[in-house]
């Protein structure tokens, strides 16, 4: 079974995992090997220990490269976005470890492998057992087909609360009046709308949104206005 | 000034540090900076950011591989103990990073120079410049030689609550009777006094320890009987 996971990343991402044993653990919950006694491996959270730590350095380590002029108060907000569990379960989702991971028969059926916790463990574990096999440098070249490019999409930015971000940069120096106003709607496909709001500062327009709902569009505006506010 | 500290650390530690540039942005205070505006240069605080991490990974890879036995609870516990401010602030004394380190006056005025806070900041600066400028593998050298090598000899024995942990121990199952008696007292050199003070449990002695002063006496008791119990 895990034979088959090493030939999917072999294929996918150029790695080629030599440790099948070190594999296997990154993949085996503690119920697992609760339930089977014979059961020779140990689970995963060892591993997890250690892909947690790798993580937060290789992430640290990225952005400080990538970021030559932010100050240490924005990489650590980015950082905190992108070392959190909606992320990695994302990554252990396209990694299919969640179609691999050796569960307890009560996990199983509560739903564990698509839980989001679970998940997360199972990407530490995963990263902590790749670090062994293949030492950082194998690491940091995973991490940047499948996490740090993910930056330059703005795939992080749906974690960023921007209504709340601009209102605070906008106060700095004492009460405004911020307002988000609906200025037009139109029908796409599949029954659906498409909205646009404009928010403004003191009567005067600073951005424009779209989204599928109010609320998405106004959080556009925000993010729009927030980054043009901050450039 | 700079070059003399990386003078000293050549000599101490065969660490040939390239980039002075970088070695003195890791002890630059803000302050100081904003004291200087004809500066150049950077504060610290975009390494210590670097560094921070560098620490937590150098300190789980090392204890992950030295104690392959350790469950992840164990781990854990003993690498919070490790990277923690009076460590850190220990370290950058030994290192002598507190003489060299660029402060405002204000706050060469108020004993920063003395602050464990400043100095853990400046550990993780530094750490940050050195992986820098030499990599991964000499960190590591460093820190097995500074760091790591004092995991061996008990030194963060002293920040663990002993009693607490041997108390937490024995009531696992259910309430029972600790009971500490100072069982001698002797006079040693400086008119300083040596206690020695034994713990039972249920009226059965687990352990004598000695210290001076009886709080000190009672720790190193339940030191010994936690780890004889736990071993």
């Amino acid at each position: 079974m895990f034979a088959q996971l090493q030939a999917e990343i072999a294929q996918k991402y150029d790695i080629h995992f030599n440790n099948l044993a070190l594999l296997e653990e990154a993949l085996t919950q503690a119920n697992y090997i609760n339930e089977h006694p014979e059961y020779q491996g140990r689970d995963y959270q060892r591993l997890e220990f250690l892909g947690d730590a790798i993580m937060q350095q290789s992430s640290a380590v990225y952005l400080f490269k990538k970021y030559p002029d932010w100050d240490e108060g924005r990489l650590t907000e980015l950082r905190i976005l992108m070392v959190q569990t909606r992320s990695f379960a994302a990554l252990s989702r396209e990694l299919h470890l969640d179609r691999y991971v050796q569960l307890g028969r009560g996990e199983e059926l509560s739903g564990a492998r698509n839980r989001e916790s679970l998940l997360e463990d199972l990407w530490e574990a995963f990263i902590g057992a790749l670090y062994l096999d293949q030492g950082q440098a194998v690491v940091m070249r995973l991490l940047d087909l499948v996490f740090f490019s993910k930056i330059e999409t703005g795939f992080y930015d749906r974690f960023v609360d921007y209504k709340s971000k601009l209102q605070e940069l906008l106060q700095k120096n004492g009460t405004v009046d911020i307002n988000y106003e609906k200025i037009a709607e139109q029908q796409i496909e599949n029954n659906e709308q498409l909205f646009t709001v404009s928010v403004a500062l003191n009567g005067q327009k600073l951005a424009e949104g779209t989204g599928k709902s109010t609320k998405d569009a106004e959080k556009a505006a925000a993010r729009i206005a927030y980054q043009n506010l901050t450039k």
